[in-house]
């Protein structure tokens, strides 16, 4: 049943990928309908239909009660004006709720279920409680490789999809992914030039930090604006092969960004959402080749051999089907990679890669060659084995700088780029050994408490790896921080426990993990 | 670290058991903290501190950059007044969020572990997005035995808690509950005027409608005031041995009054949390002694003698752990009990059997003597097997509705009942034959379409039950509503399937569920 007309009223609030109507306590409508806070209604207005969750209003400044408040995101997606007539009925469940309880009950869902509820997802159908439940359920009992594939292929179907067949002719669109989980690992930013400069097309996006002390979006736009429109970001791939941006904005995947809205408070992230949201990305942007950096070690995101294992099969039995062609390897994750930790930390060690500094960080630059390598042997007309060599060549010669120097100027150089945070504080070997390891989530925990990403200059700077003999009050690292407050809760953090494991200086050396 | 000072502004939002505080885009903290949507945040002014979820806001009128907005929950639970200066900084996670996790991950949770996330939900340290992920990881996964005792335990410290000692000086307490699922099924408002006519105490609070078309208390509501406070309802049944309230305002359990508002739209509702929601509440009532019932058929909620059984094992085993003397019964519950389905209905099958009306239900009538004979045997001084004679005599004396009477006065009589729907129609039967069960869900889904348990008059009143032959054309059941577009859409659901199932009326009486 509909109610009598209301008023749309716009209400400024950022409900953050959930739609919430407000209706004022004394709207007849609440009376008479029997809604109560958080029912699910459909709000009808001008032909135009959307669900969204009740939120009652106690106060007339807000909505009154002839009106319809609608928040931002409601407000946006119902695309009617503001005084326009509205109509407001309980809704019924979205369709694919049934699926959902299913998936809770613990049972298998099908292809048809999976598209039902990404379909909802992406039409903003769920609720913020919803969507919890859905992620949590699909965590908790896990998703079988059929339900991943069926996942992946409808958060495809929900989004946009890049073509770049006309100016590749059938070559491949490559691109490199990491599941993350060690700081400072920023190869994309030396991988996209490389292999650009080789000649192939590599659209890459990528995320900004979620739970980490920065992502590569946050890195390049020390150098860079990285929020890059549909279109543009199109012209810029067609002018320099590549780019380096931000993909939230590309609307590439719909579905995965509103999962996300509620991945991220609850800091879930199961291996088939995982593999299912960059998957879709990849496939969305249309990539046809892909690298996937799989980093296992005691505190990286992946921990044991077995599960690397797994998980790189999951990926490969998913990506096969969407006839992408993936090359998955397990790396060493037991430290960070490089010495930056944070933005401005990060961007300066690409830059000594780039710049062949002799002070650039070599397991960095190790290993953005490695995976360059890896990704011009998709190159039909390369050999196998002669990726590395190549990847070398183009790197040494300065041409890798001078494509990122063009990526950077496509996408709009950063005329003042962020400074490094002014307050610096050292922390220093409490023992004389050897480093054995670096806690990968210690770090990261530190550089954020120092204020990364979001204040860009802040992170930590490392001054010994694994490997390295210290003398006992031989510096660490440096924390870098813009704020005493920062500082002081970063440092607090390093003094409890510093991150580092030193062993005796003449042990055997730990084994290192191999690359698979 | 702790923001400048802002200005508290009470924002008249209903966010329903959600803290959430409002901040404008362009307030200084907002971007130096880097706070985002849905971010956590801790909000501190004068000597008090609460958890929020940031909302951020567009909209000059509904907060200034100065200012920070509490939503009515957020602002109730900081207890502080406007205008006073408010600090806001990032929270921490709350400490049981770690526990929260290891139960996704679907491992076992401790008594500490329990008591903390209880802890945490009850002081308002959840979101809704945390409060669906703990729902949705116990109903998945389940809750072994000892950890529904946990959460019982949990539930029962949090909140207040009832005690008659000075009234029954050692004897039983005594309260009955029904899982639900079961349309019609108002017996307790037949047993707690028997046995408080008997001279037990039966302090019983009953709940709203949840999923159903009307809860003890809408039905209640039809005849006096349930909506009592604390000290109010205590004074009630100091005068009247007992009383029929609404539960949700007698703060008995708080933290599962915040975990309904995310099991209601998520329609969830798992043995485990059940058991520990029934029992928590029965506990911080002050009963010593509870009959259980738990209804058992096709369409109720629980649908098999196995399932009945492992129910009221469990349920066994956590009450002789909290002291309290449970008697747990499997009833039938293949159709609904009485006639009449929505609150005026019931009420009226309720009064009918209180005044020995020859029209009154005999299963109604039944059931309620059953079960409060089966309390009167608590009693010390009633010899077991004399319950079911006693309860039947008090009933039959007058003396039940003399003791309803009072109750009704003490809680406060409704002056203006509302009265039975005016809109009607009949639904006829269309064959011949016996009927052999009536399907409980498909009844409730009429009763509630025609508008119960909002408007009161609203619901079914069956005509025929299970075992009545019937001819084709034969009005089965009456529909009532109050607004027109409420009776199309039940009588068109009614049309679709009546939920009568008929048999031949000569074949075999279906075997009726036996009460164990």
């Amino acid at each position: 049943m509909d109610s009598p007309a209301l008023r749309i009223r716009r209400v400024g609030i950022d409900t953050w990928r959930e739609n919430v109507a407000y209706l004022h306590r004394e709207c007849p409508v609440v009376r008479a309908a029997g809604f109560q806070a958080l029912s699910k209604v459909t709000v009808r207005a001008n032909g135009m239909a959307i669900a969204a969750v009740l939120n009652v209003v106690d106060d007339e400044h807000l909505v009154q009660s002839c009106e319809l408040g609608l928040s931002e995101d409601a407000f946006a997606r119902l695309q009617v004006a503001e005084g326009h007539a509205a109509y407001v009925s309980h809704a019924e469940p979205a369709a694919s709720i049934a699926a959902l309880h299913r998936k809770i009950a613990g049972e298998r869902l099908t292809r048809d279920d999976l598209h039902a509820i990404i379909r909802d997802v992406a039409q903003a159908r769920y609720s913020k409680i919803e969507l919890a439940a859905f992620v949590v359920a699909t965590q908790q009992t896990g998703l079988d490789r059929d339900e991943v594939l069926h996942l992946s292929e409808a958060m495809i179907a929900v989004g946009r999809r890049l073509d770049w067949g006309s100016q590749v002719r059938g070559g491949p669109v490559v691109d490199k992914h990491c599941i993350g989980g060690v700081p400072g690992n920023r190869t994309s930013m030396l991988v996209v030039p490389i292999v650009t400069a080789h000649g192939m097309l590599c659209p890459k996006t990528s995320s900004r930090a979620i739970t980490s002390p920065s992502g590569t979006a946050d890195t390049m736009e020390v150098l860079a604006e990285v929020a890059l429109p549909f279109e543009r970001l199109a012209a810029i791939v067609r002018e320099t092969n590549g780019c380096l941006a931000w993909g939230g904005t590309a609307d590439l995947s719909p579905a995965d960004d509103i999962l996300i809205s509620v991945e991220r408070p609850l800091a879930l992230d199961s291996p088939g959402q995982m593999i299912a949201s960059i998957l879709s990305k990849k496939i969305a942007a249309g990539s046809t080749h892909l690298v996937l950096d799989i980093p296992m070690g005691p505190t990286a995101k992946v921990r044991t051999m077995g599960e690397a294992q797994r998980l790189k099969k999951l990926f490969e039995f998913v990506a096969a089907r969407l006839n992408l062609q993936l090359d998955a390897l397990i790396s060493d994750g037991s430290q960070p990679i490089g010495r930056g930790i944070g933005p401005v930390l990060e961007a300066r060690d690409v830059m000594q890669v780039l710049h062949n500094d002799p002070e650039a960080p070599t397991d960095l630059r190790q290993k953005a060659l490695m995976l360059a390598g890896r990704m011009i042997e998709f190159d039909p007309d390369v050999r196998g084995g002669d990726g590395w060599r190549i990847a070398r060549d183009i790197l040494e010669s300065g041409r890798a700088l001078a494509q990122m120097q063009a990526i950077i100027e496509a996408q709009g150089r950063r005329v003042h780029p962020p400074e490094l945070g002014a307050l610096v504080r050292e922390v220093a070997a409490t023992q004389a050994g050897r480093v054995r390891a670096i806690d990968n989530l210690r770090l990261a925990r530190i550089a954020q408490l120092a204020g990364a990403p979001q204040v860009a200059g802040a992170g930590v700077d490392l001054l010994c790896k694994a490997g390295d003999v210290v003398q006992a009050g031989q510096p660490l690292y440096r924390i870098h921080a813009q704020y005493e407050a920062d500082m002081q809760f970063a440092g607090d953090l390093a003094a409890l426990d510093d991150g580092y494991r030193i062993g005796p200086a003449d042990g055997p050396s730990e084994p290192r993990v191999a690359v698979a």
